[in-house]
C-alpha cells in the first residue's frame, strides 16, 4: 500500500515527539508499505516567527510571511529525515517546491492547483520514504513560495494522497478519532469507526481540532480515504472518513455537534417592502458575513419578524450592516447567549421520525427551541446557551449513541 | 551605484539588531544607491539546529543538513524585508534558489558554479531592494538545496557582487575594518584605509574573524571591491580590499600578523637517501596535512636536519605519518610552544632592507628566530611562543605602523 501520513505541530512538537513519529513511520515501513509523510512546523515555532514579524509590522507583507513561515516545516522535515536515516531507512526530505506543489498566488492563503509528482514518484520508485514540508508550495505564475493558510499541512497531505492515488491518508493529531459527541460534555461518547465525508463536514465542531473542513472537502473531491488518529496512541485505530458507499450499515444518527460560537439576530416588524429581506441578506453577504440559519414569521399586519444566526466573530461587522436598515425595522436585538446543537447522520435520509425524537427530547428537558433548520443529513436547533451541555447529553441518550 | 551588502550572524543576532541593519540599508538607499543585501542566520540559530540534528545522529545526512540549515537565512531575509517594507521601502526577499545561485552538489560544502541573475536584475530594475538568504544555493545537477560551508554568506555576497558587476561589496561584522596588527596586542594598531587582495590573504590572521580567505580569493578573481566594516558603527569607514593598482601609494609594510596555531616539527639526522625529503612531504600531503615553512640544514656527515611547521590541529595526523619514517631518522621532536610572526606589504617588492630591519628588531629584543621564510610580499618567522606579543609590538614599532 502507499500511505500518506500527516503529523501536525503537536505530534512533532519536541525532539522526543519527532523520534516517536519516526518510530510510527518505521513500523509502517516495516509492514511493507510505501510512505510519504507530510509534516508541520514544531508547535510554537510558527507563532514565534509571527511574533518576530509583528515586532516589525502589525501588517507584514504576505509574500514575506510565506518566506518566513515556510521555514518551520522544512526544519521538521529535515530533522525527521535525519532521525529515520540514522536507523538505516532511506529517506529524502522535500520542500513544497521539491514535492511539486503548485498553487495560486494568493500569499498566506494559496490554493493548490496541481501537483507535479515526478520527484515524489522517482523517490518512491527508488525505495525512499519521503518527508514533505507541509503547508507550502510555489505559485504557478512566478514560482514564489506560498503557504496554504490554516490547516495547510492537512491540505498538502490530502492533495498529495490524491495526486499519488494513495490507498490511505492518515492525519495524526493528539486526538484518536472522531467521537459521537464531545467526550468532555458526554463521557459516554463513543469513537466512530467510519463516517462519511458529508457527515464529517456537518460534524465540523466535533472534528474542528482534528480536521479542517477544507481538507475533508478536498478528500471528498479527490476520493481520498482519510483516517483521523493519534500519534500519541498509534496502536489505537482511528476513524475512517470515506465515501458513503464504503460504509456498509450507516447508523441513522452518527453524532451530536455543538457550536457555541453563534449569535442570534432578531429583526422585529420588518417593513413590508418588496425585496427587503433579499436586500438585507445581500448586504450581509457583501460584507463576507456567514449567515447560517434563517427563520421568517409573517404577522397579520403583513410585517414580518426575521431571525437569523451569525458567527460570534462577525458580530461587529453585522451591526454595521444592520445600522443601514434601521429605517426598515421597528427593532433589532442581538443575543449572544445562544448555541447551535446539531444531529447528524446519513441514515436520516431513509428514516422518518428522527426530527420528532429530537424535539420531544428537548421538550422533556423543558428546553425551548428558538430556530430549527434541517437538511438531508442534519437537524440543527438554536437554543439558550445555558442548556447546551444538557441538550447534547439528552440527544446522545435519545439516539442511543453510547450503544 | 549598485552596492552588495552582507550582514553576518552577529549583525542580525536579535530583532533590535535586524532593525539596526534595516536603518543602515535605508540610509544607503536614501543616498540613491541600488542595494542587494545578503544575510546570515540570526546568531545561535544555526548552532541550535545542528544540536537538534545531533540528537538524532552524530553524523547526520549532509543533504538533510542543507535542508535544515538553509532555513535560518531565509527567516532573516524575510524579517529584514518586512522591517524595510514597513517603512515604505519596496523590497523582496530571495532564497538562494530564487537568487539564481547554482552550485556543485557537494552538500554542506558546495561551491558556487554560476549565478542566473535574471530574478535579481528584474527586481533591481523594478526599484526593489533585494534581501538574499546567504550561505545557500541549489545544485546544478538535480536542483537540491545546497549550502556553502563556513563563511558561506560572504561567498554568496562576493559572487553576487561579481555577477551583478556591483560597484562595491560591503561585508558588515562587529569589527570596523582591518588593522595593522591585532589591537589587543598592540593598542597603537591603526585601521588600514586600503589593502590589496594579496596582502589581505597573507594577513589572514588579522582578518580571520572578519573575512575568510575563500571570500578574498573569490573577490580577487572576480575583481570585486570588498569593504570590511561594522554594522555596530556604520558611520565609521571600513577598510577597502582591492586590486594593488587601485592603491596609489602602497606602504612598504601594511601589517603584522601573528599565528599561534603552529607546531614546529624537527627531524634530526635524516638518512642520506635520495628522495627521502620528497617522500616525507609527499606522505604529509597525502594525509592532507598543510605543511607551511620548511628549512633543511645539511651537516658535514651528509645527514640533514629537517625543520618544518604544521597547524596545531594536524599534529596527531602528522605523528602517524612520521612514525613510518622512524628508521630514516635519528630523532623527531614536536614543539608546540612556537608561533609565526609575519610582516606583510606589497611595497616590499620594490624596497630593500625590509627583512634586515625585521631581523635586527628581533635581535635587539633577544628573540631567537628558528625558521625564516620569505615571499614577494611577506616575511615570516618562527619564534618561541612566549615572545609572540613582544615580537609583534617590536615589529609594529620598527616599521612605524602607528604613524
Amino acid at each position: 500500500m502507499l500511505k500518506v501520513l500527516k503529523f501536525g505541530g503537536t505530534s512533532v512538537g519536541t525532539l522526543e515527539r519527532i523520534q516517536n513519529v519516526a518510530k510510527i513511520i518505521k513500523d509502517i515501513r516495516d509492514d511493507g508499505h510505501d510512505v510519504v509523510a507530510v509534516v508541520s512546523a514544531m508547535s510554537g515555532e510558527t507563532n514565534k516567527l509571527i511574533e518576530y514579524a509583528n515586532t516589525f509590522s502589525k501588517n507584514p507583507c504576505e509574500r514575506e510571511m510565506d518566506m518566513l513561515l515556510s521555514s518551520g516545516e522544512r526544519v521538521t522535515s529535515a530533522l525527521l529525515s535525519i532521525a529515520l536515516n540514522e536507523d538505516g531507512y532511506a529517506t529524502t526530505s522535500m520542500s513544497g517546491r521539491e514535492a511539486g506543489i503548485k498553487t495560486t498566488s494568493e500569499h498566506t492563503e494559496a490554493r493548490i492547483e496541481e501537483i507535479d509528482t515526478t520527484n515524489m514518484k522517482n523517490a518512491i520508485n527508488n525505495g525512499k520514504i519521503i518527508i514533505v514540508a507541509g503547508f507550502q508550495g510555489v505559485s504557478l505564475d512566478n514560482a514564489r513560495i506560498t503557504t496554504l493558510g490554516r490547516g495547510g499541512s492537512d491540505l498538502s497531505a490530502v492533495a498529495i494522497a490524491g495526486a499519488l492515488k494513495a490507498d490511505i491518508c492518515e492525519i495524526y493529531t493528539d486526538v484518536d478519532g472522531i467521537y459521537t459527541t464531545d467526550p468532555r460534555i458526554e463521557p459516554k461518547a463513543k469513537k466512530l469507526e467510519k463516517i462519511s465525508y458529508e457527515e464529517m463536514l456537518e460534524l465540523a465542531s466535533l472534528g474542528a481540532k482534528v480536521l479542517q473542513n477544507r481538507s475533508v472537502e478536498m478528500a471528498k473531491k479527490l476520493n481520498v480515504n482519510l483516517v483521523s488518529r493519534s500519534s500519541f496512541t498509534p496502536e489505537v485505530e482511528g476513524t475512517l472518513i470515506t465515501q458513503e458507499e464504503n460504509i456498509m450499515e450507516a447508523p441513522v444518527v452518527s453524532g451530536i455537534a455543538l457550536d457555541k460560537n453563534q449569535v442570534r439576530v432578531g429583526m422585529y416588524k420588518v417593513a413590508d417592502k418588496p425585496g427587503i429581506a433579499a436586500s438585507i441578506f445581500q448586504s450581509l453577504a457583501d460584507s463576507n458575513i456567514n449567515v447560517d440559519m434563517i427563520v421568517q414569521t409573517v404577522a397579520v399586519d403583513g410585517k414580518a419578524d426575521l431571525d437569523f444566526t451569525i458567527p460570534t466573530g462577525d458580530l461587529d461587522k453585522t451591526k454595521k450592516v444592520m445600522d443601514t436598515f434601521m429605517n426598515d425595522v421597528e427593532n433589532i436585538d442581538y443575543n449572544e447567549a445562544v448555541c447551535k446543537v446539531s444531529i447528524v447522520g446519513v441514515g436520516m435520509k431513509s428514516h422518518t421520525g428522527v426530527a420528532s425524537k429530537a424535539f420531544s427530547s428537548m421538550a422533556s428537558e423543558n428546553i425551548n427551541i428558538r430556530i430549527i433548520s434541517t437538511s438531508e443529513i442534519k437537524i440543527s436547533m438554536i437554543i439558550e446557551e445555558k442548556y447546551a451541555e444538557l441538550a447534547v447529553r439528552a440527544l446522545h441518550d435519545a439516539y442511543e449513541l453510547d450503544k
